[in-house]
């Protein structure tokens, strides 16, 4: 983006006002803009930083009576969080990389199949009868096992480990580090004490339009699938356990993990930090807050918190209670003292 | 694996039961078996799945009188559950890759020592003096730095890295991600508010039969070493301190941390996201739920949840009163009452 | 370092009491010393194990005096822990690689700059319009981005990820599996359920002096910048989100999560597995105890605890009541008994 405010206030259909040539190449928020930032005042509560912006234009609106003198190029338009939305993903657009080709470090298996258009990054490895469909995108050192499917325009940043069998759908995108179809954690315990690995033959499947943050990571099934439904958002350092299925459109925060063989539905909204042990099942728009640990399963639209987890009002009573232990603890003995004399 | 039923019966010495010229290719659980698979039925609470099941294969007790009719091929055993288990060992035996050679990719330090039949994959590198012996598979993007053990028959999946001086043993499974090495987290208060680093110059021991999840790390230790020992299971996202030691047979689930110089015992059994600080000693067979936090040593045996822990049972009687604290706040209200009035 | 007794003790102007040609070529703890090591003496709770040690030689007080015969040679110096200290530094200086040159495997894209003597290592991709600053170290598999500043004697562990538009300031150190420059987990919900990616345009800042351990993750800002002042030091498998600052001098230990536009201040000492959510303020100076969960802003100079987070005075008073609630419940029990008769 290279723009000066006449070319963007025309863009917009917007009125200028101001330094018509200034030119803008970045996207900013009022109150930390640079020179050369473009930015915007929608919400009342930042008017003032109209005023002191160091933002080479804003949009406002058509509307806005201005109260003092301002710095920077103005730009009216209708709706202006509207108009840099827009602008914004125009801007996000611009930047994607949409490379095409294989680097010549790449090792291909002669047995892969990669459609027209697919692009392969340096030292990345792909392995016997993978299928890399049109519009993918591997950047570097990436990691592709043996019978992979990479579906339709999934993107996959540096240094992503899918393993053998999995199947990520289209659209998907996996940022660096990511793990997929490294082992469950199954073992049983011997009579001597330590333990046999119980064999790990299951994969993964992924649907589309999934995003998974990075050094997340998904173990393959014992048997049958680890399961991420279509739409689902993955944040960080996130572990999702053998046989797990995440219903579609749940997001799931950073260093939250899942253990073996839990379902949880769709639609959930679950904070950072939560831990939820194996065998259980979470029903369909249930929120969990940050850190709650669940040993239960759960029914739809509930709303919990705490280890182990409780109603999330009731916890917030209790809570509220336990901040007041010392001074319940001396009442109490205050009705001791009457009850003795 | 790719048999007909009857190549099954006879393997399993069985009896068959329906169409012995289904061929079968996978492994499943009778719940969600697909065309093609072998599953079986050892619990009794499963029964309705024979009916129901899309498997072509079950095994079953030699014992079970049918109550309807199955659209399966049955082949009846002694002992279903052990004869299934056998097979998914000479399963994940047969899938599992014994590769030789190192690929050309891959960069070997002159110094370092390759045992015949080792298995060097595309785009590692091996450093000075390291030792690779028999039977290792060290998969693609792996990264070995100088003066490594990598003893007999160990298996590093791709994208894993073992830093200068450390040592693993015999049979290890590393899974992707994995950091082994990395500086502990050692500093220094300055007068002027800042840290000094304090140099990390001791190293990471693994023995004999550890399994180590995907981006799971273990920090080196200060002086002298941080000790795995022989056939302790890590999960993933485990966090490992500088100059801790890890007992035998002791299993971490994913997303624990273990901080500085605390010894754990052997045959513990820890939860997810547990919690550990500094220098403690933790007995041997403890037990510990997930999410607790442990800030002072503990027995031998115990078993303990909370933050900071306690006593598993205290903890639950503890908890239960918790929950009912507004119940107990009013009980106490009302005897305020009743001494007022 | 190789050298022996009587070297040594020239070099720290110390007295040699024993035989003065033994090597050593290791440092280590007194208690865990094998032969061939140096080791020190200097908090007296030691002093028995000066009798017992494997040490080859022990730096001890020049005032100490001796109440058993020694199997090591010893060392007469004014300060034992100041003078051992000062050789680990050597130590750890001489084990420093500086290396230079740039490894023919590398991927250097031809607009990135290189100052002279930086070492770049196998399997290293640099992108376009990169600096790379004098000094800098990038070991093998790393990946860094377009327009990416590594400044001054910084150095990248193996397989490190820096994605396009990040800064790097001088003498930071990065360890392996660190991912910087990933999307921040902004979305926008649907009416139809479904979320939209909110595009994340802006980068990563770093400061100087700063390091970050391993697998530790740093998300790029939406617009603007993610910003890590100064010295500040993270553990492993950390989270840090989108739009957040961390101040200067600030440790944050392993596992520990800072959700998007959280703003932590300078010189905060931040336990392990710690979460703090997202748009919160938390000031210069606070000490905050590991699992706590944070949900407020917190003043300068707090000390905290528990989830969701409390004075560290106050939760520990609350928590002791906590442990006795069966306790209490049975003496309210005894009351209402009281009443009723």
């Amino acid at each position: 983006m290279n723009l000066t405010a006449i070319q963007l206030a025309e863009k917009l259909d917007g009125t200028l006002q101001g330094d018509g040539e200034v030119q803008i190449y970045l996207l900013a928020k009022i109150e930390d803009a640079k020179p050369g930032s473009l930015t915007f005042l929608s919400n009342p509560k930042y008017t003032p930083f109209l005023y002191t912006t160091k933002a080479s234009v804003v949009l406002i609106s058509k509307d806005l009576e201005l109260e003092d003198s301002v710095a920077c190029t103005l730009i009216r338009v209708d709706d202006p969080y509207a108009a840099f939305t827009r602008l914004l993903y125009d801007f996000a657009a611009k930047k994607q990389k949409n490379r095409e080709g294989v680097d010549p470090t790449a090792l291909i298996h002669p047995t892969a199949q990669l459609a027209k258009g697919v692009y392969v990054g340096p030292f990345v490895s792909v392995g016997a009868y993978s299928v890399i469909e049109e519009g993918v995108q591997i950047e570097s050192h990436g990691c592709i096992g043996a019978r992979v499917t990479l579906a339709k325009n999934t993107f996959l940043y540096p240094r992503v480990t899918i393993m053998d069998d999995s199947e990520v759908g289209e659209h998907c995108i996996l940022h660096s580090g990511v793990v997929i179809g490294s082992d469950g954690f199954g073992f049983a315990p011997k009579e001597s004490g330590d333990y046999l690995k119980i064999p790990q033959i299951g994969k993964v499947v992924i649907k589309n339009r999934v995003e998974i943050g990075a050094n997340t990571t998904i173990d393959r099934a014992t048997l049958g699938e680890t399961l991420i439904q279509e739409g689902v958002k993955l944040d960080n350092l996130v572990q999702i356990a053998h046989n797990v299925e995440i219903g579609a459109h749940t997001v799931i925060s950073a260093q939250s993990g899942v253990a073996g063989s839990s379902k949880v539905g769709s639609h959930c909204v679950i904070g950072g930090q939560v831990g939820i042990i194996g065998h259980l099942t979470i029903g369909n728009n249930v929120q969990i807050q940050g850190q709650t640990g669940i040993i239960n399963s759960i029914p739809n639209g509930s709303k919990i918190q705490g280890t182990p987890s409780m109603d999330y009002t009731s916890f917030y009573k209790s809570y509220a209670l336990f901040k007041r232990l010392p001074e319940l603890d001396s009442r109490m003995r205050d009705l001791e003292k009457n009850k003795e004399s």
